[in-house]
Formats: structure tokens, sequence, C-alpha cells
């Protein structure tokens, strides 16, 4: 059998940011403004009574000036090896956060366009990244729709194993149109402090439409752009199949627990056209309402999309979005 | 359908450069002398009704040193998604300027070799880059042979479109042995000052032999190496098919119309031995005569190759060339 | 015929490092314990007359945090270009030294897992490297069981081929059983002052189990942790098949004969057990008595894996191969 399957997606759009730190505004072309641009490497093997091996090399790409994503990254998107079987699987390697499953599971923009829901609530893995280095991660799907996936990151840190340690967990029921995830993450900072997050997401598809529901608890130290010493986050959502397309819209609600209570909220609608199977053409707008001033360093939530953090408190954008 | 075509080219040759600054000379192997070493993913998905999405994810390849071309980018060569249909192509991402497809379908030395034009012709992108980021590309190619070809790339500064913005467009003929194609290519830099080239390049196959000429006018900022402030550029060339190989020869003349009159010539021999349709082995020798002393910081030109700038005012090179 | 194979390997594994400066340790995911994580694409093209053309572009990948390996290199494990007949090959690229091979070919562990034997012997590259820039290779391997390799690295400094030149040889006896080589390797620094290793390596397959030996010679510079201003190392070695599986053991020792007599030796163990021919889990330990202290600036040898030089004087490790 072939060991090796080529796969990707490259997405471009044009992006309109504005009410950003004195009024900028910008106008763009960006890579993977709906979903991350990407080329991935994949594979498994039978290994016979019910075992096989499996891994995934997932290169991000910024395809609007050729360069690699997450920073520079090689394969920042993914790269694991695994074994699974009966018992469920079993990976090693940079991978991504319980939570940040739940979050693009649950969000009607799937983590992307203008209305990601990434926006405000954070992916819980260290500095609020939705993917984590040095992994070992165990997960099971049972046929009654039983969910488990635990995660241990290590720190690597001479001497204790505490410092930049990072674990998680969720347990779930998806079941034709149910699905409901509890999950949590703990990442420690260098002097062991911890930061927490725990994610409850939902939805329900009643065919006509379909309901989305997430509520965040954040505790701990801050995240880069997304306070969370102390936070609640809600998301209500609804996705709704319209002809070759889907329309979606949430409402997302961060309520600032501390001193400061730097509140805010985002509402966005988007819609996403199917040329194909494999091709789409996608609009998205939000907004962001936020307690805090333009450019403010720490409350000031920004419009962003997939890829890119964002400049302000609003921005729409369209494009296109292929995956081979 | 597949959906992904893995492509690429290694090319590795010896270079040896002289008549640097103070003499300087150098012996090497370099990787992309006559074509750049690339690796790429490309493909296709039928959409119904004449139209088409397509993607290009092409890296370039110091294969000497095993770096990522294009000073480290991933996929530096071209990264794109587009749609295409009766009414031609539209696609956006990481792409070739308009000029600098003329300047490399109308060098008898296709920009590779000592003899590549590109010594001393720009090949308009900012800071003479062939290749611009953030580029919306409309394309159209007639069974007459009529082809048009527009480009427009965001700057991407706040608060205003003109710094950094690119623009450009070529209108050509292209029709069994003949090959005409006008471009014009302008380059805002960070203060919306333009640089601005005009290229006009065209081809005849005699059969016997093909006949190459350029002329190019570069007006406004000056870019790296290719003084442009105000300059003429002529190209003669040809190339003729002899046995299970090519020559090719060009003689340019670079006039400088500023007050320095920096002018500067070069003449270029090389020939190719295809092994294959898709492996070949190559050699070429080049010289340019300079007005400017070796190493003046402006106005001396340099015998490079496909990939590097070069060293002096003299070259010899030869390789080996394989595509897959 | 298809141009291009996809080829790779991704190991992930546990490691346990101590005996570092100050009695540090360290307990990490790791990538890369017992081979190198790649990612490879290959051909070759029947040119006739058994003339063939080939290349080779390997990433390297450190999948416990998706960055490229080799230093972030992008093809940094080979790049390369050549043409093969009877008369052998030539090859123009990145590639391995001639004593690098050797080492690998030789030693139980494969130069991977904790009893590596780079923890203690140098590939003789620059810096200690097993592989080198700019390099034209010629090989050869004959029906009788002799191979030939020899290589050139241009220094590609100006004005002078002396500086940071390589030069390598290998001859050998490859046939059945027997495995008998003996390389030397040549490295001038910037300054062109050399470094020079010799290498023995032989290993004879009684069926039973292979005996490994290594006899090496260091002169000149220092390399970077492993002192070859005047050094012999020795290493013997078994690896003995044992149900789907095959353990490994080595001792070397490296004799010290400058006057500061920075004597060291190894011990390792390793197991590795197939669960397929592609996929393989496997453990090891290795032990390294310096006569130097933890973390002495030269003389102080630490136990790494095929990928990271690692932390101290003891290690064990353990993970999962997959191949594809």
């Amino acid at each position: 059998q072939s060991s090796s399957t080529v796969y990707g997606l490259v997405d471009l759009g044009f992006v309109r940011e504005s009410g950003g730190p004195h009024g900028a505004s910008a106008t763009k072309l960006t890579s993977g403004v709906a979903s991350g641009s990407r080329l991935g490497f994949r594979g498994t093997e039978d290994l016979g009574d019910g075992l096989a091996a499996f891994y995934v090399l997932e290169m991000g790409i910024n395809a609007d000036t050729g360069t690699l994503g997450q920073g520079g990254l090689g394969f920042g998107r993914q790269s694991l090896v695994g074994l699974q079987g009966g018992f469920g699987s079993v990976s090693l390697g940079r991978q991504y956060t319980p939570v940040a499953l739940i979050q693009t599971e649950t969000d009607p923009f799937v983590t992307g366009m203008a209305g990601t829901s990434a926006n405000l609530i954070s992916a819980g893995g260290a500095g609020g990244n939705n993917r984590m280095d040095n992994t070992l991660r165990y997960a099971y799907t049972g046929k009654s729709g039983l969910t488990v996936d635990l995660v241990y990151g290590f720190g690597e840190v001479n001497d204790s194993s505490r410092p930049k340690r990072q674990f998680g967990a969720a347990i779930g029921y998806v079941n034709g149109p149910v699905y409901v995830k509890l999950g949590h993450h703990n990442v420690n900072d260098a002097k062991s402090v911890p930061a927490k997050i725990t994610y409850l997401g939902a939805k329900y598809d009643f065919g006509v439409a379909t309901a989305h529901f997430n509520y965040v608890v954040n505790k701990g130290s801050a995240v880069f752009g997304l306070v969370n010493a102390d936070s609640r986050d809600v998301l209500v959502g609804v996705s709704v199949p319209y002809g070759p397309g889907r329309f979606m819209a949430s409402y997302i609600r961060k309520d600032d627990k501390t001193r400061a209570n730097l509140d805010a909220n985002q509402v966005a609608l988007g819609y996403t056209y199917f040329l194909s199977k494999r091709t789409s053409l996608y609009a998205s707008v939000a907004r962001i309402h936020n307690t805090a001033p333009a450019g403010a360093s720490t409350g000031f939530y920004r419009v962003g999309n997939a890829t890119e953090q964002g400049l302000g408190s609003r921005a729409y954008n369209f494009g296109v979005r292929h995956a081979f």
C-alpha cells in the first residue's frame, strides 16, 4: 500500500480591518482567513491484530508571502507519530490541545474568518496557543459516542518536571446530532505558576440549523491578548445550511471578573458558498465592543481570522478556500 | 482524481567568478545555476461548467547547502490559489510580476546561467524582485494568441493603500513562431515614491534559430544593484538548436541616462545538452564591461546566475539540471 | 514513470538524561531518538545506455516541536542531484561524509538511541558534522564487493580554494557477511588549518550475531564537544537478532593522546522490537565514564541520541519509529 498521502489547503482572501489604535485601518490580502493554509503528509500502516501505526506532518503556510506559518516553524501545525487499536490511540509530538479541538468543533465559524471565536476565547495552550510541543496524547472514541482525550506536554526544563508543563483532558459525547464535550487545560509558566481553562462546548444539529454553545472559565496568569486572570466566556451561535452553502452567526461575551472589569463582546455573521466539496468562497463580518480603549495593552480584543490576530475592533473579509 | 502533483527541479553546477572588488575571484558549487532548484505541489479541480480551481505551492531550495531559497522563505517561488474558466484566470498569493514572465520567456538564457539577462535588467518587482507578495492577478490567453496579464499587490501599510503598493500589466501576442509582449510595472516605496519599468520582449522562431529582443525603460527610484533612476536596456540574442542541445548567445546594453552615465554591456554564450527531456548538462560564460569601477555601490553589474547575484564582472559555469 | 517518491520517518521517544553539570537531569519527549525524523523526495530517471539521473531532497524534522532539523535548514539531511552508470555515480550537493557513512553502517546502534557511537566518535565533517555542503562526490560499488567513495567540498572563500575546504575518501569491501571500510576525511578551518580523521569500520555477520568494530585516529584542530587534537577511538560491539527484534551492545574507548589525557569510555545496551518492517519500538541505555568533570568545556562527553547532543553522562530512552 502507498504509505504517504499528500494533502493540504490554500486559503487566500481580502481583509479589511478598522477600529485599531488611533483609528488605524488596513486592507490586505491574507492567507488562511477561513482556515490556515497548509501542506501535509500523512499515512497509516496496518500492523495486524487491529493495531495500526499512523503519522502526520503538517506545514503551516502563509501563502500571501510564501513564508512558513506558526512563526516560521517547518511543521508548525502538526507533527506526530502514534499507534491505534481497540484501546484508542497513543500519539507523540506537536499536537492540538483538547480544548482547541472543542473550540474549533463548536464554533459556527470553525475558528476562522472575521467571526472566529478565537478573537475572544483562548485555546488554552502556552501563550494562548492551540497547539502544544513535546506532547503525549491518549484519545478514545467509543461506538456509543463516548470520547476521551488526555494530553501531557513536557516542560523540558532541567531538574524539575513542573515549569512549562502542560496537561489537559476532555470527555465528550458525540452521536448523531449531538455534540457535547467538557475540557480542561493547565499550563505552567517558567516559574510553575499555572493558568487554567475549563471549556464546555456543545452543538446540536436540528437539521434546518445547528445551534452552538460555549461556556469557558479562565483562571490564572494572563495569556497574551486574552486576559484570563479571571474571566468567563459565553458563545451562542447558529449555522444554517442554505442552498449550496451555509450561513453562520455568533455572539460572544467575555465577562472579566478582575477589578479592571474589561468586558467585551463580539457579534459576527458569515457565509460559505461551496463550489465543490473541496472549494468554497466565503465572506464574514465581525465587530467587537471593547470596554478597554483601542490599543490598550490588556483587554483590547481584535477581530482577526484563522491566521492573523487582527488590528482593531472591526473587520470583514472574503476569499476562496481550496482543499486538496 | 488525484489532487496533488509533486514536481521539482534540482540544478547544481560549478561556478567560477572573477573581476570582483580588488580583483576578487571565487570557485563554488552552486545550486540553481541554470534554473532555481525547487520542490512544488500543484493541482487543479474541475468544478463543472468550464470552471476549475487550481493551486501552486513551490519551495525554492539551495541544494548546495540545504537551505530554503529566496532568503529562507518556505514557499518563496510561488504560493497561490485561483479559479479559471472561459473568462481567463484569477489568482491570489505570491506570484511573478508580469514583467518577470516576459523577461524569462524572451531571454535566450531563460534568466539562467552566466548569461542571464537579470545581470543587467530588472524584473521590476519591489527591490528588483521577480515575484510579489499579497497579489491579485487576472490573466487571459485567447485562442487567437492574445494574452493579458494584470496584477495588483497590496502594500499592507496601515491607513493608506499607496505605500509599498505594486501594480503591473502586460499585453501580448503569442502564436506559432511569434512572441511579443509589452509590460509595465510600478512599485511604490515606503514613502509612496514610484519606480517604473516598461518592458518590450519579443522573439521569433525561424526554425533554424530563434531571435530574441528586449527593450526596457527604467524610471524612478533605484533598484538594488540595478540602477534604474533613468536607464534604457537593450537585449539582442539568438538561440540555435544543435544536435541534442541548444546554443544561445546574447548582447545586452544598459544605457544610463543619469548624469553619472554608468553604462554597461554584457556578452554571453551558452550551451545546453539534453540527456533527456528532463535532464540536461549546461555550460555558459559571460562578461560585463562596466563603466563603474569594480565594487562600486551603484552601477557595478555582476555576472551571476539564476540564483546568485555574483561577485564580479566575469564568470563561467557548467552543471547539471534535472526536472521531476 | 512517476518521477518522485515521497518517503520519510517519524521517530519520537522519551529521554531521561542525568549526570550533567552540577548534577543536572532532564526528562523530555524528543524527536529522532533512534533515527532522525525526516521527510524526503527522491527519484531516478533512466537515460538509456545504462545511464540514469537521480536526486534526493530530504528535510530533517524535529517532530516534538515542529521545527526544521539541522538547525533550521530546509533540506538539511540531503539535497543532491547526480548521474549514475557503469562507472559508478557522480553527485553534487549537500551530502554525507564518507566517514559518516562508515560510522553509521558499523555502529550496532546505527548512530541512534542512547548508545550512538557519535557520543564519543566524530563524523569528521566541519564542526564534527556528518554532512558537508557544496560537495562533489564520486562513488562506486563493484560486483566483487569493492566500494570507493570520494568527496570534495568547496570552501567557497574568495581568492583561495584552501580555507574551509573538505575532502574525504573511503575504500571498502562489502560482500555477504563481510563489511570492512577504511576512510579518511580532512577539513580545513577558516585559516586553512586542517583537522583529520582516519576511520576503520568493520562488521561481520555470524548469523547468530553480528560483531562490530571501529578504530579511529583523530588529529588536528578541535571539533566541538569531541576533542580530537590527538586521540584514538575504539568501538567493539555486537548486535543479536532475537525474536521479532534485535539486541545491541557496544563499548567505546576514547584515548586522549594530548597532555590533558581526558580519556572517556561508554557502555551501551539497546533493543529494537519490530512491529513490522516499517514500524518499531526501541529502548536503550548508555553511560559514559569521563575523566573530565561534568560540564567541562573540553573532554566532557554526553550521552545524546540520533538528534540531540545530550546533557550529561547517563541517559536512557525508549520510543517508536515509523518509516513511510
